[in-house]
Formats: C-alpha cells, structure tokens, sequence
C-alpha cells in the first residue's frame, strides 16, 4: 500500500503523526511518502500544487491529509488553488463524511440524542465548481455571479454510491437534503434521479427534506437520518452542523472519493488546522484516526477499519472527563487498542 | 392603517385572527381586506396571484400573511407562483428575521445560551432569482443549472440596513455570513461592500464567518452573533437553525422590507401551514404576533411595538411548564397584555 502523506500546516502534522501511527499498527506494509503542500510552501515558493506532485499523487493508493491554511494566507488561495483543485482533478465525486455522537461524548444538545449518520456529499459539481464573474467591476453596475453545474452524470453516480451505502446500513433509510422548491432546475434533476436509482433498491426507503428543515432536524431529532445525500454546498453546510451535534469537528472524519477507482483517493479530518493551538501537543488526533478507518475502508479492509473505529468507541466512553488530551497520548493508546 | 390580510391555508387563518386581535388593540384605527391566496384557491381555479390582486395589494400600507401551502400542491408551485413573486414583485429586498430566546422558552441546547441576534438576509437576489434551466432532460448527459445573481445595488442597500439596525442595538456587532473562500465571485462583492460601508459606521464592529463555521457557532456559541447580514440561499438555513436554538419556528417572525417605502411590506410567521394540527385550536399564534410588531416597528409605531413583544415575552415567561397554548387563549391573553 503506497500511501501520499500531506502534513499541512498548523496542528496538521501532529494529527497526522498519530494518523500513520495507528494505521502502520494495523497495516505494516503501509509505504508512505510525504508532501509538502499549504501554506508554506505557498508562503516560501508561491506554489499551490505543481503539476508534477499532482503526478506524484496519482501514483498512490490513497492520500491522507492533515490540513492546510493559515490566517497570513488570503482567503480562497489554498481553498481553490489546493484543496478545491485536488478534489477537482482527481474526480473526488462522493465527499464521505459519517456523523455519530459516540457515548461518553457530551454534544451541544439536551436530551438524549442518537446521532448515527452519513452525509454523502456530491464533491465536483454543484455552486463549486468556480463558475460565475463579474461584471462591471467597481462600479455601481457591478455584478456578480456564481453558477451551479449538476449533471446527469455527476448526480447519478453519488446518488447510486449513497444508495449502496445505506442498502449496507442497519436502517436501510435515505434522505435527500435540497431545495427543490426554489432552486427548481437542479432540485427537479437531483429529484428524479434519486426517484429512478431507488427502483433499484426497493429495500432502502426514501426521504426528502428541504436544507432549512434539515436545520431544524439535526437540532430536535437528528436520529430521524440515516444516510443523507446531497450537493457540494448543502452538504458543506449539513456536515459541519452534523458534526457540531455529534461532539464537534474536533471529531469529525472524511473521505473524498473517486468511487471508480480511476485515481487516489483522499482522507482528511474535517477541522482545520488551527494555528492557535499547533505546537502545544493538545490537539485531539481523533478525527485523523477515523479518517484512517474511512481509508482502510476504502482499501477494502472492512475488519482493519472496525477495529480502529472500536479502539475510538473505547476511547471515548473511557476518557477522563474534563481531562485535556496529549496528542501524542491519544495516538499511542488508539494504536495500542487498533492493534490488540 | 390600510393592512391586506392573506391568512392562507392551515392554521394561517387561526393565527392572523390572533395576530389582528392584538395589532387592532393597539391600533384600532387599522382597516384590513382579506385576500384569499394560497393552496384553496389555487385548487379552485388555478390561480396563484392574479394581477389585480397584486394590483390591490399595492394599494395597502402592509401586509399580514399566514401560512400557504398543503401536501396536496406539487412543490415549488406556491413558493414560486405566490410567495417568492410577492418577495420580487413588491422589492422585498430586507427579509428580517430575529432570533431571540426568550426566558421561560426552553431551547434545544444544553446548558445556559443566549440568543439574540437579527438575521438580515437580502430577499431579491442569490440563487432565488429563479435564473437557470435544463438542457438535453432525460437523457444520460442532462444538466441543470443554477445562477446565483448579486449586484452592487442589491447587496450594498441590504448591507447598509444591516449596519444600521446593527448602529441601533447595544452590542453594534454585525457578522458577515457568506462562503467567501469558495464562492469568491459573490463572495467578493459582499466582502468589499461590507467593508465600504463600515466606513460609514466606525462605532459598528463587524466580523466575518464562513456559512458552515456558522452552524457550528450557532450551536455551540450562538451568543456571539448581534447582527447577521447574509445572501438569500444562505439566510433561508442560517435563520431555519437560528429559529431553532431560540425555541423553534412556533415563535420565529419575519418581514419582508422593501426599505424604501415604494412598495408594502410583507409580515409572516416563518412556520409554514402545519396542515396535520389545522383545526384543532392548538396552533401558537406567537410567531404572527411577533411578526405584527415586526409590522408597527416598521410602519414607525416603536411604542407599539415594543407593547407587543414585552407582551410575548411576559406570556412566555410565565405560561404554565407543559401546558398546551389554546390558539384563542394565547391571542386573548397577548392581546390583553400588549393594550394595557
Ligand atoms: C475549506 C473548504 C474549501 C472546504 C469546503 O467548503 O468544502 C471545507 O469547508 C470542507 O468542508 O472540507
Ligand atoms: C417557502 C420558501 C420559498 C421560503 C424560502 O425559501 O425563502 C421559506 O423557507 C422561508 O424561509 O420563508
């Protein structure tokens, strides 16, 4: 297993650190190769990513990410120019981001919530794609645009990857997250789409829910999803509030893949790289980890993932309460646990 | 006081005749005409809204609407037709929606969180202009589209009213949400308004958050948003969420401001119908009562206003833990109070 890393900036390369920790525990053979990417090399060379890392990077199995950025970057450099482009180039069609609120982990809500969830989020089309201008720049005439592509194409392909999932999934349930009221054009594709791939899963049910009640949902009753599937901006904004509700980014993981196979695909925790606290040793690796379950998952080592995710699910229900993790710490005992 | 009255469908009725018991017992000069718009008449004769009526409508000094819609009308035929025309036709380019946890409301949020805020999402604009298509339906290489349309004109008087209401309030903070880092064309022409018209309110401090960091915060710090200006698409999820950790959209007011007077202005409760408890006399009518003195405030009767949401807030403090509002009792009661 040949495996790109890319540290990142910030707490990046600590979370990662911990990453590689527990997955050469579960899978020695694991050959890696690191990449300096972000914001310092941007910083130091003006480079984003060069043409020839992007060859690099295909070469790979798989690619985990730490996380990039840094507040002396103007914003949207290392969003479009890097993260944005290798989701792009690598066709990172199905943005995987699972939210669960494990026990022994308090959310932000009252009440007992279950929070067991899976965003399939559409990760190459949608309001992302950079597609829009402007106008009359500078003027009292100025205009501005942004244009959300959906494909046939694009659409079928995540909605059929979100259908297996939840067919795999206990529950059985999907919901579609849109706003097919108002956004009529894209809203009637993503519809009928879900409508015809569901015919071929008649043991999946099927709901629809507007993105404002999804809201509404996650904070009284987000038990009501199972797998959610939904474009790149709705499920931008779903996932971080899923995860806020399942414990915070702190612990949310993801996957950006190429479902087809044809190119690597990328791991990453959700959260960034937090330059306020890099350098203490207090940041929490967990969502790195998870992000490694996503990756030994996706390799087609279901038992290899199981066992990292369980060591979290231990760690979690046991750790201390109020005790501030050593990152260093959390990493040693989660690739004591995955290994045993 | 020429107010047009739409009650609509559901509990749209019962709750505009609570909202009309307070607003004319602290106006009793207010003349009302009722329009009957909305799913019943749409199934009666097919008609959405009539010139002549949005004609008459604009003879008005404002307008009280309920709620419109019922499962039984395909989606996106009443928001389209009826209510996002009226927001287009009568320039409803301010879509004010505070936010506010009163006491006594339990939120769905553990712990102690205060919630205060304004959202002022522009209303004319973004992706709910409607720009977009289809091309080659039905067919494996179908695309549909989405324009997100913001100009100058339309971004900059909604950003000026923002910090406006922003100068009037104690804490003088306004937040600017928007997906800037991605978004960058529009993104763009947000950010430089926003900055341009700071200049003009140097005691008004202003900050920025990414949409999906907003869920977060919305979760886990909602006290830290004063004022929130932000476009169409994104203010439809934030205030859906923000209406949630303040007690729901039972409670949630909003009014859609054409700012300079040349047309009505439009009060609603933000909950929709609620077809399945129509009838039954248990609708809360505080959402539209709150929405009337959204409509006094506006119409340059703070006094009254304020008569009206100390009512709400006295009611909401003291109503009976678990007590099932009578929709009658409630209007009697906020009536009563807000006149005395
Ligand atoms: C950093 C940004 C481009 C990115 C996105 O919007 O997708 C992030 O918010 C995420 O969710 O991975
Ligand atoms: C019904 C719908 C068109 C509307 C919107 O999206 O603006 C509603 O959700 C709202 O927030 O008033």
């Amino acid at each position: 297993m040949k495996l790109a890393v890319i540290p990142g900036d910030g707490i990046g390369p600590e979370v990662v650190a911990e990453g590689l920790k527990v997955l050469s525990g579960v899978l020695p053979s694991v050959q890696t190769t690191e990449y300096d990417l972000g914001a310092a090399r941007w910083h130091r060379t003006g480079e984003l990513l060069p043409d020839s890392v992007l060859r690099e990077l295909r070469e790979h199995d798989a690619i985990l990410l730490g996380a990039v950025g840094d507040p002396t970057v103007p914003s949207g450099i290392l969003e479009r120019g890097l993260l944005l482009r290798l989701r792009f180039e690598l066709d990172h069609h199905v943005n995987l981001r699972p939210a669960r609120l494990y026990p022994g982990v308090a959310g932000p809500l009252a009440g007992d919530q279950a929070v067991d969830m899976l965003v399939v989020r559409e990760g190459t089309e949608g309001p992302y794609v950079g597609n829009g201008g402007i106008l009359r720049k500078d003027t009292p005439q100025e205009i501005a645009t942004e244009v959300s592509l959906n494909t046939y194409f694009g659409v079928e392909r995540v909605v059929r990857d979100a259908f297996e999932r939840a067919h795999r999934r206990p529950r059985r349930h999907l919901t579609l997250v849109h706003k097919t009221n108002v956004l009529t054009h894209a809203g009637q594709l993503w519809s009928r789409v879900v409508e015809e791939v569901s015919m071929e899963f008649p043991d999946v049910s099927v709901a629809y829910c507007h993105v404002d009640a999804a809201m509404i949902y996650l904070v009284t009753d987000p038990g009501r999803f199972d797998v959610v599937v939904t474009d790149n901006l709705f499920g931008d904004i779903v996932t971080d509030l899923a995860a806020a509700v399942s414990g915070g980014i702190g612990l949310a993981a993801s996957g950006n893949l190429d479902v087809s196979r044809t190119n690597p695909s990328m791991f990453e925790p959700v959260h960034g790289s937090a330059p306020d606290i890099a350098g203490t040793g207090t940041a929490d690796p967990t969502a790195t980890v998870l992000s490694v379950a996503l990756l030994l998952d996706h390799l087609g080592l279901p038992d290899a993932a199981r066992r990292v995710e369980a060591a979290v699910a231990f760690d979690l229900a046991t750790r201390q309460p109020g005790a501030v993790g050593r990152t260093q710490a959390i990493g040693d005992r989660l690739a004591a646990l995955a290994s045993s």
